[in-house]
């Protein structure tokens, strides 16, 4: 009698064999002569049905018992499933009924709950069909993303989640603070102007969460050639959307001696292979989010993994824009940046496939992204995908100190809040490249979830810090 | 000509094969006939001897820029090395020096620096070999642990980093906030006892950086089974140690259908797993920290690999204390929690291999740790090494709901503040155990570095938050 998955004897299992399975009643039915209990332990999303036969020890009672949401284990035969939707399917010969719940309160009965319902109860929606398949993908993502990285010697860095740098978001920032706000604001610690004196709080200074590791991924980059991050970042962004987090998971690949050529052809290479890991490795999930969910999200798979991107520059690409026709809520002109309608324009009307378009503006792009020949373009990319819109985005880094200077200057950051980082192109200083990536972007786009919070276990988002 | 990484070339490059490299410099040495050249890229703790000969384009120029960490290209033939520390080296036929690197002023010259002289250029410390070794078994290690759990069908959940649950580590916890402290503390929105309104703050309520992902990962164990965090946590403990991050990273596993002998098990195989993976992984970096930071390295990843960890109960500690010939400076009866003073006494003294300390007293013990039929232990469980002390510390979780909730009553705990984790013992409840281990710990013992602080890029503690 062994211990299985569920996932494994609905794959692999076999008539006649032995087992015991632990897991969650999804639904009984009970029928005159036998009952069914279908039971989930959350390796898969098919349930394993189970049948209970009234000469089981304390039939009546037991079956009581078994309601949505109670946890069972189940020892018995698999036989071949006479039904449709299962190859096998447990005889259960003893059973034992391990938590309760109670169908009155028990808020996941069986019928259709609306996902902004299921974020009230995030402490039980894992438990449904959905959610559990987020999960599951969630996971196949995360693990496709570091087999990308460690199969290509990358090594994974952690960068800092707390630091003291604000030049990049400033206003988008949550401030860190171990001072007792219980105590009255008069009782803190404070400088002649009556602000809070930072130089008495933990830190001697004003610290920040983090919104984004590049900087530092860059210093690692420049001992140890190629790294990347993933880890948790932050925006204090008062935006309800449903593309939005308070907090949420960024990867960042960063590599030395690497020009923005490579840098595409990395991204280009890393989103097929997330895409084809997670098809592969979750093909059930898949196939219900396309049916249930959004029924484009495996064409939009097919078509990342099966197509090379178009690459153009963003001059061409406002040529484009200038001689479509069809009009544009935002002007398009040389200069400004692309809005999402002109991107999904590009993709999904001229391109039809995954496009990368580099070399935007250096006015509207940020003071690390290196300077173009040109004198007025950087070497930046974005990556769009029909669909999706933006999923990437990366640049090759400005390495010469004399240019990354006089783009700090033009842009107002202090060059002595940033010394540490200009140092980088004193000392051996190279080409280096990198890109960064949303986590939940791509979680979304992969399931088609309508919401971001509802492809990450615990959302933060104004007003919304629970669990 | 193909690019390649040195560790490569180190360990399979053959004579006459015609490779270009890119890296650093570490050395050079100017001969009458000839220059050599070490070259590192971060891949591996040994360089790559670069020869230089007088017929090269420009050799007394470029030669005057190779100065130790400037940056360069180097294309040639690899030959059969003279030198008894490598077994190839690269004839150099062209060379670029990328980018120089003063040496009047770059401050990683040849020589030794102190680790706490290196923590004040944290953006250059990773280009040394103590720093690079680190950072490459830090990788290592953190590799092992996501294959570990991903092998066993573990699904690696993201545990939110702010929490409005302050009921854990009161008075060590960092408060998060979006208010704009640049105003005086009067402009802020107060409360009527002239506190800081939280209700104004971003998520209406104070939020804090979470001190553990445990109670998060027990909702997602009780969905999916078996699931583990792997994230950053934090303490805003005041205190300046060697063994004391303000922010590191942590693993916790949990298991639905899990007991504490589950539990230890898991947790055995774990550790042999990740010390066994890194020995392999990264065995000439391993060998360095043996020969040059920790003499005793080898043999303590060697002795918890190869030994069954021993397994008592704290009572039976205590006896074995009690009777031991020699005095501590804590005083030991039962009831007290084991100081380190007793844990090495016993894994080093008494039983000379890794040992798990089972059933501590339950007023020892946080809340949410299952009573045993005693009714004054609970299933906790330590794991203690020889040389390391404590590395993994886990529990049986609570499944009963009275029995909980008389627990909390009893630490003060307010059940309104834990709905949610209360719910999943109303629904479905199941007997479930976990554990966490403090990766900096595990990479500090592992390595044998004597301060946390060298074990992690970039090290927040208190007053410190540089780069």
């Amino acid at each position: 009698m062994t211990q299985r998955r569920i996932i494994d004897l609905l794959r692999h299992g076999q008539a006649d064999e032995r087992v015991t399975v632990q897991g969650w009643v999804r639904t009984k039915r009970e029928l005159k002569d036998f009952s069914f209990v279908e039971v989930n332990d959350g390796s898969s999303l098919a349930n394993l049905q189970v049948v209970l036969e009234p000469s089981l020890a304390d039939y009546s009672a037991q079956l009581a018992r078994l309601n949505t949401g109670a946890s069972l284990q189940v020892s018995g035969v698999l036989v071949s499933s006479l039904g449709k939707n299962q190859r096998v399917e447990l005889r259960a010969e003893s059973l034992t009924v391990v938590g309760e719940a109670d169908p009155a309160t028990y808020p996941l009965q069986k019928k259709r709950h609306s996902f902004e319902f299921l974020r009230t109860i995030g402490h039980l929606r894992s438990r449904t069909n959905t959610l559990g398949a987020v999960m599951r993908v969630r996971n196949a993502c995360a693990r496709a993303i570091h087999q990308f990285f460690q199969e290509r010697d990358f090594l994974w860095v952690h960068t800092p989640i707390i630091t003291a740098s604000d030049c990049e978001g400033a206003g988008e920032l949550f401030t860190v603070s171990s001072l007792n706000f219980h105590q009255t604001v008069n009782q803190l610690p404070l400088t002649t102007d009556k602000t809070l004196d930072f130089t008495q709080d933990f830190f001697g200074k004003q610290a920040y969460l983090t919104v984004s590791g590049q900087l530092e991924a860059e210093v690692m980059a420049l001992a140890l050639q190629n790294v990347y991050t993933f880890g948790p970042t932050f925006r204090a962004e008062n935006s309800n959307t449903s593309r939005h987090l308070a907090e949420f998971w960024m990867v960042e690949p960063e590599m030395a001696f690497c020009d923005l050529e490579g840098d595409q052809n990395l991204a280009e290479e890393f989103l097929k292979f997330i895409f084809k890991f997670v098809l592969e490795a979750c093909p059930e999930d898949m196939q219900f989010f396309n049916d249930r969910i959004d029924n484009t999200v495996l064409a939009t798979a097919e078509n990342i993994i099966n197509h090379e991107f178009a690459r153009i520059t963003y001059t061409e690409a406002i040529a484009l824009l200038e001689k479509a026709d069809r009009s544009f809520e935002y002007p398009v002109a040389w200069g400004v940046d692309l809005q999402s309608e002109h991107e999904r324009y590009l993709a999904e009307e001229v391109f039809k496939r995954p496009m990368i378009v580099t070399d935007y503006p250096a006015q509207i792009k940020a003071f690390y992204m290196r300077l173009n020949e040109d004198g007025k373009t950087v070497a930046a990319m974005d990556i769009l995908a029909p669909k999706i819109g933006e999923i990437i985005g990366g640049s090759q880094r400005e390495e010469r100190l004399e240019i990354l200077l006089q783009r700090m200057a033009i842009q107002g950051i202090n060059p002595e809040d940033l010394w540490w980082y200009l140092d980088l192109r004193r000392y051996g200083s190279v080409p280096h490249a990198g890109f960064g990536l949303g986590f939940e972007r791509v979680v979304q786009f992969m399931t088609g979830m309508a919401n971001i919070r509802d492809v990450i276990p615990f959302p933060r988002t104004p007003l919304s810090v629970e669990f």
